[in-house]
C-alpha cells in the first residue's frame, strides 16, 4: 500500500477543523480513520458524530481517552473509574474498539510512583471486564518521561506492557506513539515483545522538535519536522505484526493556526514520503 | 552526619554569586564542596580559582563540563575532543576527580540516536587515557529523555553504564542525578550496578517541578519544591557504597534572583530535613 488506506487523522491534529469539517475533510483526502476526542463528540453528540463518520465512509480508529486512574483519594478513584465506563461506552458507541488511557499523573503532594503505578493496575482489573462487555479494548499509552509527575506515571512501554500483562491481549493493549518513545533504546525490543503478545492496540506519529514550549504539552512536530526516525518505528511496528491504523497525533498551535486542508494535504504527504 | 558535611553546592545554583562570594558564602555555611563550571572558572582564571577554594577550605567536588562529543563531522568530533582534554587539565588543576560529561545531542539533521551513543563510546575510548594521566574520572551524567535530542543522547543510567563498561572504574563513572532519573522504575536496581561496579562518581540533586518552562533547561525545583523522593534516592546511593559528596545543582531563575546567603541557607535547611 503506498497510499493513505491505513492513515488516520487524529482530531487534535486539527483541531480548527468542527466534526463535519473533519469527516468531509478526511474523506474527500482518502484518509482511512479519524481518531476522536470525548469531549468534542459529547458536545456534538456520541450516536450523531458515530452517524457521521460512518456516512462518510471513515472508520474511527480510536478514542481518547480515559484514563486519569492514579487518584489516591477513594471517591476520586471511584468517580474516575465511573468516567472511565462511560468511556468504554462512547468508544462502543463509536464503532471503534479501542479507548487509549492516559494513566494519570501523581496526586498532590505524592512522591509515591509505584503506588500510584500500582492504582493503575488495579483500575485496570476494574474496567477490563467492564470493556470486555462492550467489545473495546483498553490501549495503555505511555507518556513521555517528561509528563510522568503531572499526567501519565506510566513512561515506557515496558511499563505498559507489565501493566497490560495480567490481562487478556484483546482487552488490554498498548499505544505505541513515537513522540513519547523515540529517545528509548530498549523501545525496539519492546515493540517486538508487544507484538508477539498480541497488544499493539494503536500506532500514532507526531515528530520531535526543540526548543520545547512551556507547559510541553502543544510541543508536538509535524512529520519530518524534527529527529524522529518515523519509517524505522513503522517498520519495527510492522514486523511485529501491527496492521492496524497508522494515526497521525501533533498537538501545535502552528498547525491549528493554517488551513485545515492544507496541513491535511501535508501530513498525507509526509506521511508518503516519510513513513512508508 | 546530620550536618551538611557531604553537601556541595554546584555553583550553577547560586549563579548570583562570584567565585569570591561562593568561596566566602559556602565556608560560612559549613558546606563542604562546592561544584564548578568551565565558563566562570575559565574567566576568573583556573589556578586563581583553586587557590581561592583551598583557601576558603573547600573541596571541588566536580568539574561541569566536558561532552559534547556526538559530531558526526570529523572536524566537530576532532575539536570537542581537544577541548575536552582541555577540561581534563582544568579539573586536575582545580585538584577534583571529577569532570563531569553531557554527552551532546543528535547532530543536525540526524535521526540516528544510536549512531551518536557510538560516537559517545569511541570518544570516551580517546580521553580515558589522558584523564588517567591527569588522575580525573570521565563522569557520564544521564540527562532527562526530553534532552535526547538536542543536549545529550544518553538518557537512562543504564546507557551510561553501557558506555562506562569498556573502561576502568577509576577512569570512568557515572552520574546519578535526581532531576534526570527520578522517573525510572529502574533505576534502584542501576544504581546498585553502579555501585557494585564502583562507578558512582557523584550524586546530584534537584526536584522535579511543573509547569515546565520554555525551553525546559531551568526548570530545576529547590529540594522539596517538586515530586522527586530525595530521601530514598541517597539511601539508594548510600547502600550503593558510594561516600562522596552530595551536589545540589539547581538552575532556577527565580533561585538566583534571591539574595544568595538566603538561597543557601534554605538549601542547607532543605537538605537536613529531606536529604539526610
Amino acid at each position: 500500500m503506498s497510499g493513505p488506506e491505513r492513515l488516520s487523522l487524529n482530531q487534535e491534529t486539527l483541531k480548527q477543523w468542527s466534526l463535519p469539517e473533519l469527516a468531509e475533510g478526511c474523506a474527500r483526502a482518502g484518509v482511512a480513520g479519524v481518531g476522536l476526542w470525548r469531549a468534542p463528540v459529547q458536545e456534538y453528540g456520541v450516536e450523531a458524530a458515530a452517524k457521521l463518520m460512518r456516512a462518510a465512509g471513515l472508520t474511527v480508529t480510536s478514542l481518547c481517552r480515559g484514563g486519569f486512574l492514579t487518584a489516591a483519594d477513594p471517591g476520586e478513584w471511584a468517580a474516575a473509574l465511573a468516567d472511565n465506563r462511560r468511556a468504554v461506552e462512547e468508544a462502543a458507541t463509536l464503532g471503534t474498539d479501542t479507548l487509549v488511557l492516559v494513566s494519570g499523573g501523581l496526586p498532590p503532594g505524592s512522591r509515591d510512583l509505584a503506588a500510584a503505578r500500582a492504582r493503575v493496575g488495579e483500575a485496570l482489573g476494574e474496567l477490563a471486564p467492564y470493556a470486555r462487555e462492550y467489545g473495546v479494548r483498553l490501549a495503555i499509552e505511555p507518556l513521555h518521561p517528561m509528563f510522568a509527575a503531572d499526567r501519565c506515571v506510566v513512561s515506557t512501554l515496558a511499563q505498559a506492557l507489565e501493566l497490560a500483562a495480567p490481562f487478556d491481549p484483546a482487552r488490554v493493549g498498548v499505544v505505541v506513539d513515537t513522540y513519547h518513545l523515540w529517545w528509548d533504546d530498549t523501545v525496539a525490543a519492546r515493540i517486538a515483545q508487544a507484538g508477539e503478545e498480541g497488544r499493539i492496540a494503536a500506532f500514532q506519529l507526531a515528530d520531535w522538535v526543540t526548543p520545547l514550549p512551556a507547559g510541553v504539552l502543544l510541543g508536538r512536530g509535524q512529520l519530518g519536522d524534527g529527529c524522529v526516525d518515523l519509517r524505522r518505528f513503522r517498520e519495527q511496528v510492522d514486523a511485529a505484526g501491527y496492521t492496524g491504523a497508522i494515526e497521525v497525533e501533533i498537538f501545535n498551535p502552528a498547525l491549528w493556526a493554517r488551513d485545515g486542508a492544507e496541513v491535511l494535504a501535508e501530513t498525507v504527504e509526509r506521511y508518503r514520503r516519510l513513513v512508508l
